[in-house]
Formats: structure tokens, sequence, C-alpha cells
């Protein structure tokens, strides 16, 4: 039997894995086909008035609405803010979207709306633009929300596949899973002695202090629906190289750990909302450490891995080299796994 | 017994009526409080590099996804299209965030954006970035669409209440009602000879048009949820003028009227989503309404009323003067009647 399409969304389609990237490619991008969609980055970039623009839009289900570390507001804010830092924008401002169940408790909406205003206030980027909508019961999940935001691209900054190349490192700005194994321990019912807490945070000051010093920085993505496992498999396949990643290189927090292996879940699949990857020339690689290391979001920043020579035509493998010397290869994840993350 | 705040969300909270002006100025606004959102029109304006952009969102939720005279997907376009048309704006680019029920069937969701593609191929307004989210089959009804849009302000234009002021005139480009009827009859069953069919349009060339043609123009507000009511409540208000409009010269679709009064509905209070309520120096008027007449969009396009001396401090009120030369008061809506218009 032939490979069919599915006849319907599954939750997999929004997992941030290889449906959700066929649901692009195949059902989305040919009905609005255009120059600046079709190059998928994670938002697009506008020329006004001699200033490129870069605008971006998520929308945000997670479940539970609050959990250690954030709630649905902050993530909202600093999901699109990071969108926009990961392209090498200044975010400017963010539209406030509310879709709201209906029977959905005031106090709880007022208290999401708090911590929108406070990390909207505090990464420096004023929510200036709403629209509020209001469905029957059981009609949402209590409370969806999208954001939207616009930034301008910082002056001398070229971030894009092309200028990736055999030798670059990869760096990140701390331990992965933290949001996405934050989750889903809530969801399962899981405690553990030392608590699990989400990442999420605005990177927009971090990435600005790196690329303003550093002209090395090649490309930055943050890695959240799919992990670090789609963004690597995403960078491989753009830049048409491979990847070697170290696992005795990744920052792991130990709770993390635990909970991934308690689960069955690879920590690389899982989502981070306050992580940013990126490619840097080999020479300059220090550096970014640094910088990121001097950072309150930075604080165990560390090279995970090595762009490589693509081994077949094309490139596009990324592969893990394990802590006893072997060697994996790091699908892009299907996406099933993780419904909800963000 | 004092009257209390709701302590839950209720469907009239999006209705567009006084709820949803009192979640917004109550609950969400202190939250969030800056300059430009505080304005509260139908989206924000920024300065970038010498450049006046304007910046709005809108989410849709429309049931049936399917109607007579457009979809969700032109909708979604059309709107946030219609809104920066209101801010005086020349619409560059969009956003779509689609939100889906794990379930929904792949053959309609391509039928949706097939309608966005062509709409915004239609209007010249390309979508240039996007985000997909699937929930759990329940989470959500089939399918929700947030799109936020970018303009840039046309030359010489400034629309505001500000300039509003006695013996202006108020012009509408067409018959109202014509779209929540539409809507609300198919939800009702009701069917009709001739049939209803939503005026679901993009208006950015008529608005620039006239624009480009008159200066007089001071005020564009699109009526949509909480319909003509609503706008003229908010504009009355804003201006702090007194509104009169004249039952005669109200365009109506005959059918509209016959669905409405079956529905025992105001048709001022209903959505209409390809209608611009333009507030005109008076000597202006007559041009505005033959740049309409000339245009696809503006063939019933009439002088529905005049603004007023206000009759107490700080105006406010609106009204209608009916047919047999009576006059009654056109309140802000309330909200509750018209769920999941738009």
């Amino acid at each position: 039997m032939a490979n069919k399409e599915p006849q319907k969304i599954l939750l997999a389609h929004g997992g941030g894995g290889r449906l959700t990237a066929n649901l692009i490619e195949k059902t989305i991008l040919p009905k609005l086909a255009n120059e600046v969609l079709n190059r998928l980055t994670d938002g697009a970039v506008l020329r006004v008035n001699g200033a490129s623009l870069c605008f971006t839009t998520d929308s945000y289900v997670v479940q539970p609405l609050f959990f250690n570390g954030g709630d649905i507001g902050k993530l909202a804010v600093c999901g699109t803010i990071n969108d926009l830092s990961a392209m090498g924008a200044r975010p400017i401002a963010l539209s406030l979207a509310l879709i709201i169940e209906e029977g959905f408790p005031m106090e709880i909406l007022d208290r999401v709306l708090d911590s929108v205003g406070r990390t909207s206030q505090e990464a420096g980027v004023p929510v200036v633009t709403g629209d509020t909508k209001v469905v029957e019961s059981e009609a949402a999940d209590g409370l969806f929300i999208n954001t939207a935001g616009i930034g301008v691209l910082l002056p001398n900054v070229n971030l894009s596949f092309e200028r990736i190349q055999p030798g670059d490192k990869i760096i990140i700005n701390g331990t992965i899973g933290d949001h996405g194994m934050t989750i889903l321990s809530r969801r399962k019912g899981i405690r553990f002695d030392s608590p699990l807490k989400s990442d999420c945070s605005a990177l927009a000051d971090l990435t600005s202090r790196i690329l303003e010093a550093v002209p090395g920085v090649k490309f930055m993505r943050d890695p959240t629906r799919g992990g670090v496992a789609a963004i690597l498999n995403e960078i491989a396949a753009g830049a048409g190289c491979d990847v070697v990643i170290e696992e005795t290189a990744l920052p792991i927090d130990p709770t993390v750990r635990a909970a991934a292996e308690m689960l069955g879940l690879d920590v690389l699949e899982i989502a981070n909302e306050g992580k940013m990857l990126m490619i840097v020339a080999s020479e300059d690689a220090k550096e970014v450490v640094r910088i990121c290391r001097d950072h309150t979001l930075g604080a165990q920043a560390a090279v995970i891995g090595t762009v490589a020579t693509p081994q077949e035509e094309g490139g596009g493998i990324v592969e893990l080299l394990t802590k006893i010397g072997g060697r994996r290869i790091v699908q892009m994840p299907y996406g099933r796994e993780l419904p909800r993350i963000c």
C-alpha cells in the first residue's frame, strides 16, 4: 500500500516535527506562495522606508495554563520576542489576541494578563494592539493566546543558512528540555525532590548583545516545539551540511534527565522556551560562550557540536556522539508525543 | 444589591458591545497600559525610520466556517485588511496563525487555505509569516484563525476623533447587516427566496481612493461586531458629540430586513464585514459618496446621518430619526445576541 498522507489533522501535525513540516510544505505554502513566506524562517523580513522589519506570529495553547517558571501569558510574550530575536531583530511591539471560553474565571484571566503585562514591561516590548473573542462553553479549552510581533533588524546582521559551513560551532545558552519536561511532568502528575522549572524567558537582550559584539554569528533559532533535534535537522537540511553533537557536551538538568528517562522521552526532542541555538564561526565560539555566561540567561552556555562536511550529497544528517563513543542518528521528531507544550 | 462585575467570562464579553468595552477598559488595559495601546483605535501606529506603521490583530472564530459570500479564511484576510484600511493605511503584509482541532478534515483545511490565498492575492496583501497549532479533539471548535497585519499610513491622512465636529456627515458604503444576518439565518436554519449573502470584502482599495482624493475625511471605522450601533456610540463618545441617523437613509437589503424582523434583531446591531463608516466634512460628503458609487464595493453608498451639537456635556448620544418622525436612542449593544459572527 502506498504511503498516503493523512486525511485528517492529527495531533502530530502540530508537534513541530515531520508532520508539521509536511503540512506546511504541502498544504499551506502552495496556497499562499510568495517570496517572503517561502523563505520559511521564524518570521518575515519586510523592507519599509529603508528599514528592515521583522514580522512573526505564534499561537499559544499550552495546558496547564500555569506551570513552574511561567504561564501562558508569559509564554506568549517570550515566545514571540524570541522568534524576533532569532531573526536578529530588536523587538519593538506585540499584538495580543485572546480566544476565551465562556465561563472562564475572570480571576484567572486577570492573573494571565498580569503576567503578560509584567513580562512585556520587563522585556521592554509593549503590547500595542489586541483583540478579544469569546466562544461558547466547550468550544475552546479555557484560553488560547496569539501574539504577533514586529522587530527591527539589527544593523550589520546577516543570519542565513547560506553562511553556515563545515567547522562552524553549535552553541546553546543553557540546559535543554526544561520547559517541555516541566509541562509534561505536571500533566502526568509526576513530582521530583528538586522541582522542574520551565526556562521560559525573553532572549532579546542576550541575542542583541551577542550580535552586536560578534559578526561571526551565522544563524540562530530557538528550539521550541520539536526541541534541539528538530532545529538541528532543519539547520542541516537548510545548510546542506551534516551536524555532529556530543552527548557529553549537552547541558541537561539532572531532574530533567530523570523525568525524560521515566517517561521514555529523548531530551533532544523536548521543547525549550528560553534557549537559542547559535551557529558561530569556529574562531568566535569562545567569545559567544563568554557573553552568554556573563548574562543571567546564559550561565550554562556550551558548545554542543560542530557543523560537518556532508557524508552524502546535500547533507542533512544529524549525529550524536554518545558518551561511550558510539554514533546515533538524531531524526526529525514525528511530533506526536508532545501536544499543547506551548 | 450593587451592580457587580461578572466573575466569569460571558459570551457577551466577546460580542463587541458594552461588556466587551468593560472587559477591555477594566481588565485588559490596566495590565498592559502604554501610550499606544491606550488610544484604542482598531490598531496601533508605530514610528519606524520615519514611516508610520499600522499594526493590528484579529482572531476569527465564525461558525459555520463556510457561508454564502465567504468563509473563515476570506473573513480572516478581509477583516484585518479592513482594520488597517480604517486606520488610513495601505496594508502591506499579513500573518496567519491556525489553531486546528485534531480530526479536522484535511479537505476542509485545504478549501479554507485556498480561500485565504485567493483573497490575499486579489487584495494584493501577501501572507508573509504563519503558525500552526493542533489541539486535542474537543479542545477547539474545528478551526480558529488569527491574522495580524502591517500597513503603512497613507500620506497626509489624519483620522481622529478630535477632528469630528457638529455638521459632519456620516457615510456608509452600502447595505448594513448582511454578514451577520447571513451567519445567523444559516445557524437558525432559516431560508429565504432571495438568499442572504455576506458582504465580506477587502476595503483597502476603496478607502485609499477616498483618502487620496478627499482631505475632509475625518474618521473611518468598519462596523463589525456590534454593528453600526456600536461604532456610532464609540464615535459619539470619542468625539464628545451627538449623532443623529435617519432610518429612511439606511441602506438595508429587504431580505436582511425580513430576517432581522423574524429573529427580533435590530439591523443596526448586526455585524458587517465589507462596510466602512466614514465621518466626512459636510462639503466633501457628496464627493465621497460619488467615489464609493463608482466602486464595486460602494454602489449603494449613502449619507446616513449627521454629527450634532451635544445635548448634554460630553455628548455621546446616538439618535435614530424614525420613518414616522419619532426619535429613539440607539444604545451601545450589550453583545449577547451575536456570538461567533466573525
